[in-house]
Order: C-alpha cells, then structure tokens, then sequence
C-alpha cells in the first residue's frame, strides 16, 4: 500500500467501518468492500468502491485488507470461515484488523495469517463514530513493523495519530490500560458528586470548578451533567468496562502488579452490575455510590 | 469596595499574596498592604502600595481587607492576636480570607468577625504562583452574599471564575472534593503506568495515548513524565494530598457516603508515608504501586 | 484493695454494672454502690452492698472505687459533675473507670484524677452479660500500675483474664484493634455466604465447613445462622461498629499505617449506614453484598 | 464399596495419600494401590495392601478407586494417559478424585468417566498431613449422589465429617470460598498487629486478647506468634492463596457479586507476590502492611 498505489480492501460497513471506508475513497484510496449484509455496500459503490462477494475475493484483489468488525467472533469468522480471508492471504499481502478484540483472537488471526506467509497487524482505535467520520480516531497498531509502515497512508487518512505498540496483542493491552484508568475515574467523579451533594455542595458548581483545574477532561465535561440527570444512555456500555476492568486486572496479576485503586473501582462496576445497570452507560456506576438514607 | 472606590487592604505577601496584590495595584486599585516581615512590602511599595502598620491597621483604613496567609495558625494570628484585625472590624467592614484553611478555621474567623458586626466571607482558591501572576486563579467564595458581590471586582482582577458556593466552610469543602478526586486520579494513573511498564508497553506511549483521548488533562499531562523519571519535587505535598484525602472521607463519613475508590487510594498514600515519600509530591504515591520483584 | 481489705465502690447498675457488682458481693468483697437512679441499689444491698448517696460519698468512703458507666458522657459526669469522684479524690485514693469510653474521655478523667494526687485505670472490658455474670469478661487495664496490681483480686473476680496494658488510652486502643479485625472478618463472612449461594452452593454448608476448620471461630458461629436467615437484632449496633473501625483507621493514620481491607470493611459499613441499617447489629453489613440483580 | 465389601483402590501415595491409604487399611479396608514411583507401595505392601501395576489396573480389580494427586496435571494424566483411569473405566464402577484441582480439571475427569458410563464424584478435603493421618479431614464431595453414599464408610475413616455439594464442581468452589474468607482474615490479623505495634501496644498482648473472644481462631493461634516473629516457612503458599483469591473473585465476577474486602485482600496478596514473597507462607503478606518509616 505504498502511497503510488492507495488501494486497500475494507470489510465490515458497521457504523465505525463505512466512515472509515468513506473517509479512504474521500481521500483518493481505491476500496474494495465487503460487508456480511451486502446491501449496505451500496453507498460506497454510489461513492466510488467497488464490491468483493466474500472476504477471500477481497484479499484476492488487494495487496492490504483492513478489518472492522463488531466483536472476536466477526473478527474470527471472516477469517476463518468458508470463503474467508485465510483462502486468499499468502506472502505479500497484508491484513490489517482495526476491530477491538481480546489478546487471544488476535494472537489466533495473527498466527494463521503469518502461517501462510502473510502479513498481520492488529490496529484497534480509540475514539467512536464522529472521530471515525471525521478521521481523528486514535490507532493503536502492533505485530509487523513493515506492514505497520505501509498502511501509514491509509492511517493518516483515518486518525489523527496512530502509534506502533510492538508484539501484537500490545495494541489490545494499551486499550485495557486506558479503560481502566478511565474506569477509576469515572468512580472517583462518582463518589466527588456524591459527596458534594451530601454536603451541602451543588454538583454542578462541582463540574464547573473541575472543568476550570488541573483535572479537567473531555470526560467529566460529557458524562457529569448527564450523571446529576441520572441519564445513562449507552455510549459504552458498563458491563463492557467492567470486563475491560477484570482483563485489566488479570492482565497486571500476571506481573503480581498490586493495583487497589482498580480493584475498588472493579467491585463498583460489578455492583453496579448486581443492581441491574450492566447495560446502561459505564456512568451508571453513580448509582452505586448514592446515598439512599440517612437516619443513623 | 463598589467599583468608583477600588480600595482594598492586603494582609501577606508571600509568593500567592505577593502576585495577587500586584495584579489589584496594576488594575487601578488602591491598596494597602501588610506583611509579618515588612520588609517584603517594600516591591509592593514601589508600585504604589501603602502600608499599614498591623492587620488593626490596614481594617482601620480599608473598608474591606483581603487575607493570603500561608496557613490556619496565621490566618488565625492575624485576626486574634494583638493588633489584629479584630481590633477594628466592625459594622460596614468586610473581611476576605483567601488562605487554605479547614473548615473549623474557617468557622471561628466567621463568628468573631461577625459577632463584632463585620462581614466575612472564605475564599480559598485553585491554582498556584503562575496562575496568580495572570489573575487566572479560581475562586471559591463562601460567607456573606453581599460582600461577595461587592468583591466581585477584585475576584474579576484575581481570578478566571469565581464561584459563590453558599454558607461558610463550602469553600473549603469544595476544596476537598476536588483534591479527593485528584488523589484517586493520581493513583489511577500510577497504576496505569507500572502496568503498561509490565506488560511490555512504553510508559510514554501510554501518555501519548491518554493525552489524546476523552480523559486527557492537564495533570496526566504534567505529572506523567516526571513521574516516568522518579522525579518528585514536591508542587503539593504527598502528606497534605493525604490529609485532604483523610478529611474528604471524614466529610463522607458524617452523611453516610461510601467511596470505596477514595479509601483505597488514601491507605496508597499512606503507604506512601510509611515509605518516607510524605514531603514529596503526591506524584510519589507511583512509588507504592511499582513491582520490585517478580519471582512468584 | 489488699486481699485482706476487699472493699471497694462501684459507680454504675445497669446490666453489666449489676452483675459485675453482684460477682464481687458473692466473692466476699464489701461493697459500697451507687446509681444515678437510686432504687437500683435494692438488689443490690439485699445481697448485703451498702449505699453511697453520691459519687463522691463513695469516693470518701472507700479507698478503691470502680465505675461502669454507659457511654463517655456519663463516665464524665459522674467524675466532673457536684458531688462527683473529684470531690473526694485524693492521694491514697483509687479510681477505676470500666466504662468503654475513647481515649480522649480517659485522658480527661486521668488527669483530673492524678493532678488532685489521685489513682487511676481504665480497664474497658471485652464480653457482654453474660460474661459479667459469669465472671468471665476479658479486661483490658492501662494506667498506674501499682494500682493495676493492687485491683487483681478484683479483677480475678470480674474476668477470666486481666491485661495490663501501659499507659492510660492504650485500653481504648486495645479494644479498637480488636473491633477492627473484627470488622474486617464479618464482611469477609458476608461476602463469602454471597459468593456461595450465587455460585450454587448452600451457605449453611459454607458455616459447617466453615466451623470444621483453621477460621472456625464464635462469632461465625453465632452470627452465620441469623445472618443467612437475615436477622440483625442489635447485640451490637452496625454504626457503633462504623465507628470503631473509623476511628482505628484514624489510629492508624496517625502512624502512617495502610489498611487496606479495614478501609474496605469501613466503606462497606458505610454503605450499610446509607441503607438505613446503622440501628441493626453490625452483621446487617450482609445486606451490602447481596446481589440484586442478575441480567448483565 | 458397601460395607460388606470395603474393598477400594487407591492412587497416589504422596504425603495425604499415604496416610489416607493406611488409615483405610487400619480400618479393614482392602485397599490396591498404585503410585508413579511404584517404591513408595512398599510400605502400604507391609500393611496389607495389594499392588496395581497401573492405574488401569486398579480400576480394572476395583470396584470403586479413590485418587489423591498432587495436582491438576497429575491428576488428568492419571485419567487420560496410556494404561489410565478411563481404559477400565465402565459401567458399575466408580472413581472419586480427593484431589485438590479447579473446577475444569474436575469437569473434563468428570465427562470422560461418565460418558464411558462410570461414576464419579470429586472429593477435595479441608486439612493437611497431620489430620490425614488422624483420619480428621473434612471431605467436600460432588457428583453423583449415588457414589457418594456408597462411599460414605471410606469417608469415615478417612474424615471427621463429609459434605455432599451437588453437581461437579461445587467441592472446588467451596474449598475456594473458604479460602477466600480465610485470606480476607490473613489480611485483618496483619493490619491488627500492625497497628497495635505502631499505636505503643504489645502484638503478644493482641494475641492473646484476641483468643480470649468472639473472633478466636486455631489460624490467629498458630500463625499470630509466628507472624510476630516475621517467619513464613510455607504451610500454603502466598502465591496459592492468591490464586485462590483470584479465582474466588473471577466466581463473583461470573454472577456480578461485588466483594471489596476480599478485592483488598487480593491486591494486598500481589504486592507480597511483588516483594518476592510467594514462596514464602501466605501470612508473609504482613510483610505488606509494615510501617518502613515514620517521618511524614
């Protein structure tokens, strides 16, 4: 995917993958796409993509595929499957999987990819839709460099910056550790609105001081006001950081890394969790920290 | 202190006062200062200040006086010892206590100005030397309405926002919640990056990372490499993060607020003390979460 | 209180008090009681105890007088108070308080007791009624050790078991450690009779394994049964407990001492508080781990 | 295995295995036994004991054969391997696993005996040489309800008390709830010795206060002194404690049961671990709790 020849193959047109599909055709990239449900290919064609009827007939046809899927079982079954990717990847072609999956679907796809001949990155990206559309997504790549290096066109189109992290399953692990540093703030925003409403505080003067200080960020601007509103519409759901809280955790046992800060916010989540709130927004875990009466 | 007179007292010119003062001199206001050593007026002097012999003094001459002491026992000193400002408070006198101090500290200023007829309000502020130099302090006023609004002005030259949070000892309140979840983020970043180390990521990618998403700030963005260097020159005590830490559960615990987050990350910063790093910066709470050993 | 003397006060007939009493008359001490509500003596002088009319009444009789007294402010009131133990204090004269109090009410009495060339001992007990009765109380003395040893057939009388423990406050401290741990181990039961009856196992099972084993210890014992049929009648109050173990964690703030599982145990009796079941005995902390919901 | 019959077989003559195989002999059982080192048989030969060349051939003679492994590993490779369980394992014959191993480990034996029509139950046990020898284990057995009864009288010898959990799996979860309270405790009696050393009170008196109420245990007797004097010779490994802890907490996780104690606990574990600790006994963690210095 040197620059003279910008031509790439795309599957998977969920919300994430047609923006991103559509900002590299924008951007003056050929694109080949595929998608499970093939009628949500036809925007790009009408934008200029041209189709391929299975994941083999993309890899085929381009010399770098990227993948965007929902969860590790798309991320698995598009290559392994009949008419998967596996049938056509071979030395010299490249694959590029920009889903979010665990360590060890990505380890399985790298180690069959590579297996025969092929070339593999994981690249999964921080930031949702509107980063996507508007190429300002944040890519964590890892596993081979010079892959990494060749789809840096394409990665410039699509984020704002992208980092090579090394082995792959680095690209995994950097998002486990940025989650659960957010989710431990998300606690600690919690029990800070709690306690300046039991205190005689009011929390939005709170949001206000925090946005004006040191700690200010994106975050507590977006999810406080919500929060005083008790509204926990999904943007990222709280079983899902949950989970991303354990990985997280097992991940730092492996080194015997003692993080209690993590483990108290983990035990939030999973309250949180028992209180039914599991698919409501990570912000949910407020509720856990409310006070419910006061008498002794 | 309406907006035609701009006269205001000043009482203690370290390195806050000192840059506050200067900044009421450069926007037309008149002011008179004092300072334990008088010495250090004398800057002050050159650029037009007056001085007043003794806190009595500088109330006797100004209608309303502004306090920037170092710490409870001065702000205390100042107002009850000999020649103090309870001398000569009285009806129509207001009295502006912009020192860190507890709430009990607080508390005792209050009532003996009040109870001689004086107006008082508490206005501690966010933000250290560079911020005072620019006038972009934040200010948590608490106390009397009225001689809030009529400090507006001042607070306007002082700061970038200043807040009216009610009765007095909310100033000094919001203070804690606001270093409470400064102290849990703290401690979610140490974690954050002994487990990148750990887990075979660089330390300063995970900050590039963190810098670019929804819970970059300007902390993370100050403290991370330092941090990474095991460099701990002391900008906030590790002992006074602690102790704030200590009385924001103290706050919680007289309303029932359970915070699990907060409680772990202050017994982190008690380790920390165990460990002698209590006249380091609070960054120094890094130190309890490093691996030393990884045998087993 | 030489052996061959054995007569002693005693302030103070409730329930432990009484029966304290009534164990030193059967053991062939005199006597001399008093209570704020006089008739309560009745049982008492039909077993052949004599009346003081006040405090101090018994202070002058008596060369040794002890106190039970229900909470820090009756134990300072009937020292402090006209006709109290001051009064009559005086070299030559012993003053034991048994009464659970904090430190602080102990120094107080201490040091009024000593500077009037009094005696004194806090000698805060570990058992309830029927340890009273039975003589079987554990009692935790601190103070001026002559008279700790001159109070031993009394104590022998009192207690199965009677430490000495240095310096007046070191009681309070005992009794706080204690308190501590056993905070910390009631909510370790609580969360393994949650993790067992979600995870399929019959908690009544857990208890007799439980009781089969290394941890077997009496208050699982007593507590397990009414906990899983969740029943909390206070034999000893969840906020009392709160309490305890807030102030053991302040004990320890104040030499630097990380707790951590205690501070998780306080956040959780916390919670329990912000249920509404500070009232309750302290194993109502169950309530705070069971889970409520299951769907995510 | 009906009384009449009391014949078994018997693999695994380590430490518990032996003793556990004697005892049965002593008991009127005829017992074959096989071990890998086949030279350890001898002495069960002396006692009475007859010899199967392998574990096929144990089963093959037996009507029921009890296993007690060393591990996981040993206890799967003595099923599957060559000249193993399941090459005589049939219909009317039982095996029961004493082991100590997870609850996979238990469900892939339990599948493969059963799906060749054997029966099966796992049967860990509470308690170490010296309560094998005593025949005063405590058995937590699951599976099949219908061997469990017909194991009854070899479990009477080899216990003081067995326990029938239900399905597969359960004797694995219950040992882990146990030792899951069991490490919450560690943690509390470490932070209780602490504190009462760093708050000028006596560990030695904290013992003994401690055995004399409600929280008295066998473990605070026997590890307490030890403790104090900061030896560890390894009874049950720190770092097995805290895997159990791990797995104990991944259990809460899968029914989102919040447990912040024994999360505290946990990440007290890792920080041993972190020191190089865990080889050492699991009371090492007091290591953890240690005031280093006091400056600050």
């Amino acid at each position: 995917m040197a620059v003279e020849e910008k031509e790439v193959g795309f599957l998977g047109l969920g919300i994430m993958g047609k923006a991103m599909a559509t900002n590299l055709l924008r951007n003056g990239f050929k694109v080949t796409v595929w998608n499970r449900t093939l009628s949500k290919c036809d925007e790009l064609v009408e934008n200029g993509a041209s189709i391929g009827e299975t994941p083999a007939a993309v890899v085929k046809k381009c010399k770098c595929t990227i993948a965007m899927l929902s969860d590790p079982s798309a991320a698995l079954s598009v290559v392994f499957d009949k008419d998967g990717v596996l049938e056509q990847i071979c030395s010299g072609k490249g694959y590029i999987d920009m889903s979010t999956v665990d360590a060890d679907t990505s380890s399985k796809i790298n180690e069959a990819i590579t297996s025969r001949g092929g070339h593999f990155i994981e690249a999964p990206v921080s930031g949702s839709k509107k980063p996507a559309e508007d190429g300002q997504l944040v890519i964590l790549a890892a596993g081979e460099k010079a892959l990494y290096e060749e789809a840096i066109p394409a990665f410039n189109v699509l984020g704002k910056r992208s980092f090579y992290l090394g082995q792959v399953g680095n690209g995994a692990k950097m998002k486990l550790v940025v989650n659960m540093i957010m989710g431990s703030m998300m606690n600690a925003l919690s029990e800070g609105l709690v306690l300046a409403s039991t205190s005689g505080l009011d929390p939005w003067n709170l949001l206000d001081v925090l946005d004006l200080g040191a700690i200010a960020n994106p975050m507590f601007k977006m999810k406080g006001p919500t929060m005083i509103q008790n509204s926990y519409s999904p943007a990222f759901p709280l079983k899902h950081q949950q989970k991303d809280m354990r990985l997280a955790l097992a991940l730092g046992d492996e080194n015997a890394v003692s993080m209690p800060v993590a483990a108290a916010a983990n035990e939030a989540f999973k309250k949180a969790r028992s209180m039914g709130l599991g698919d409501l927004d990570f912000s949910a875990v407020f509720e856990t920290v409310k006070v419910l009466q006061h008498q002794s």
